[in-house]
């Protein structure tokens, strides 16, 4: 396992999953977990504190709401932590970003956009960040780049689309 | 001790010194201590873990940004907790204040005001709590609010004071 | 009854009832009522002040938009005060919000999450209040949050369930 | 006296004193008072219960944060209440504003701007009100608002102004 | 006729009929239009320039968006102006209220909640504002409050009704 | 004159000279005026119903708060129209650029950024408008683009320079 | 071809068939092509470059979110730059505003309304810049202004029409 | 050179310097370079594109307002890019850290916080990644790490320093 991917709860799943499928893209092994900052926070202790000593190489954390998880999880370890605000129902994420992103000076999330746009991007920033040691997935990496510019190239005038 | 004060670092000390001030007032023991949910996660779960068992009846907990401090407390006991969002200095504590009071369901956090207001206010609300058992407590917490209303009735017509 | 929750409308019971659930579940008697700091200010004044003689212990009350109905319970009584900000229809909370953790200092409202997560939370905080002088209820809530930390440790691996 | 000018706090008059002073633009007589809907409930509830019968036509009342003046006094009133949300520390009014502004449908408020603004518009408002049966006052107020005119009218061109 | 409501689109009488609404429950003539700030420049001016002298005593306002109708009938006419801002669909209003109520020192708008709150509450303002001069309608009022108020108290426990 | 530079008031002014500023930096001829449109509707009326007539090509109206002066320009002309949002006191610009930029379909504003640097790029787009038949104009632009980039260019590595 | 359309995704195209409507009434060639900002840079680079010796006059670009491609097409051509917010999903279109709106000085992006009013007044303020110099086309505009004021001045009594 | 650090303006660089003293702290090269997504896009398209070729492991990218240098960096290159939302003047950062980090699904910029927190973090984060792969680096990060824990352990009781 190179990627943990964890989140505070099963209705997370249905955004994290997007991070799941794009390493799948990339053949990066990856384990998934709920561990919730506040209902298990032992066991987030326990997941971060080890996450190294495992294996993993990086840790995609998503939550919702006042979101701890990938704040707590990079406080308990040295790993890069990745953090995807989830959409919370009344304020639409915007309290999720924030709890995620305005970390204090000292202790890193590298946060990404809201919902599952975020999440896909986290399963790609991970992979870009186990590339930076592995030549062939950054080969990988360009290619799904290259696939993703040709496929917007390739798109026919809008104007000619029926709505 | 009956109430410990924990903040996020000691540039928050300023803000939560209100809540002390407050418990002061009603001749309340508490501690204070510099606690941080990200530079020292085992400290607090440590601290908030062995409160109760210290003999604490409810922790005020401040932090600024990113505040997770109040939420973690909130995960590692059953005591009470009560957050202060402190004023952040670019978003001015709105994310302080979304990031302490979106607590998702089954761990709660009783927030309030951003800034010196929420601190006088915690430290307040937990001699309040402290109150409901223990009556001279509570007609000591009645006088101090007969006293705050005479000291609104006895002021000078605003217009007759020279600004 | 130990506990009163207070709702400005009957349409925000939809939210509140999490409150009542959450004191069911510890086997808390509270009261409920309908009770608007605009239209019925006077029972407002007439409820909160005689809240302590009656024998309630705390009070959660719930609005929304200028949600001032926490805070004004608040203003006639000593007994701790809960706020839940119901969500609202065109700001989505975040009026009620800041409506009801924005007080000045000398008058406190413990506030919670915007909507049903902060009115369960509401009666999980009145229960932490409440178990500051009563063991046994404390040790109910012990055994509430281990409860719940053991089901969401034993949550399955998220990949393995169907979306 | 026409006009009832209250605010929360003494902190407040420097704002409120705009409402005053259009009021004696227009030679309206007018009490100022601070009241609080936190602090003294009670006279809140008998200033603005007692406001018709001794004679007043509107009130104007100023707040800030949690700013439950101005609903709460048109909870006791039917007379004409118009609202002023004073510039807050931490988040510069958004609180006041929306604390005033959002009340649910039968009772209320007229608000106005944030801050200086707001209360000198109050006052202005007041005299508007109090002109829809008062001829001459609606004169003295049609020929303020030529003054006004004038008075824009013949500022010089800017940029022959040095900065 | 002694109200006039305009609004900016057909589109936004859904929500101004219920300032309509509550001002038939007083028995209060008032005439409807569509006025459109930047669609009809001319005819706003002419309105709200002619709205004293064809007999209007106030003029409610609704508008969404870059609501600038309530702020530019206000500049042509010296009767009270009180707006309503209407939901608008990608900021859902609060666009529509920061437009309506930050208006410059000299020229006020009564603004009131957004949405349909907000228009009701127009309508009983406008009376309220046509009652300080008409001691029947204040009677109308408080009658109307009173009932109001009745309507509250005579509400179930919400915890007896079915959901 | 092939450009009106209007503000709401002299306090503009110091935003709007970077308007004025950018036209003169590729000589086009402009005139600068205080056109209030609430307390000048007429003048504003006026102002822009004869600005393509007196030869104006683009007009620059800057205004804060409840910011009308733009979006009443353009209901009153054909040419285009841009939008500054002076940064206002309490809200500090977003009131103003939210009533600006919020324009309903069919009167449209052309926004800049709040204050200054929008200001300035108001200048500059008025430039690029007219330049649109004007090849000589076109090209001091694109000089003006080059040397601005080369401007950046040739900037030091910035860790050489002392803070 | 005197107008480019671009946007940022197929997904766009809704909104922004809007401003190609808007110049299809007005008879103005125009061409429409996705061109990502982020997924086909060198694309934007090249279309953006060429712009103006391809004979465009005036690009309008909509992209959603970090949305980009106004800002980034505007750093690549001198001519002017109309940016259209397309609304996002978790924030509403606030992010595509102030993404687009913020341009720092020296590179401008006249900015519209977020969503279907602002690409139809996108294609609108396009046809106000070309008119500039076609004083036929500013005829058909005034027209179609014209049509608009009489269009809202036709309107029945809103009170006249079924709900 | 490992890292390369870039910067919308100079006036960036005293934020950003808190990235480049943390790198040094780690002893990892690193270059700085102002680099303006505006006004130097080929500059920027260069920088990015040939970033990987030069050696570069990681991009550390800060701008404010309509910040679009990370995102555009992240465009050009298959490196992970960690993006710093510099403080804006009206908007405090809000504008800066919406138009970073809410990235479309496809191209990923990991977000630090507003401000030098933020900045020191993405020296602190780009150490984390290239310590992904460099055992002595994670071992000096792990030190640093705990250093930080000790100095928050060792603070003294906040109750007990002067003000």
């Amino acid at each position: 396992m190179q990627v943990g991917i964890i989140m505070g709860s099963t209705s997370d799943w249905p955004t994290m999953k997007l991070a799941a499928d794009m390493l799948d893209r990339f053949g990066i092994a990856y384990e998934t977990r709920v561990v919730s900052a506040h209902r298990t926070p032992q066991l987030l202790a326990e997941y971060a504190s080890s996450a190294a000593s495992r294996g993993l190489k990086v840790i995609i954390a998503g939550a919702g709401g006042a979101a701890h998880l990938p704040g707590m999880a990079a406080a308990f370890t040295s790993l890069p932590v990745l953090g995807v605000p989830v959409q919370s129902k009344a304020l639409k994420g915007i309290d999720s970003l924030l709890s995620i992103v305005q970390m204090p000076k000292g202790v890193a999330v590298g946060t990404l956009a809201i919902g599952e746009a975020g999440a896909a991007n986290a399963g790609l920033l991970a992979a870009q960040i186990l590339a930076t040691s592995d030549a062939a997935l950054m080969q990988q990496i360009d290619a799904f780049r290259a696939a993703q510019t040709e496929s917007v190239l390739s798109q026919p005038d809008p104007a000619q689309v029926p709505l």
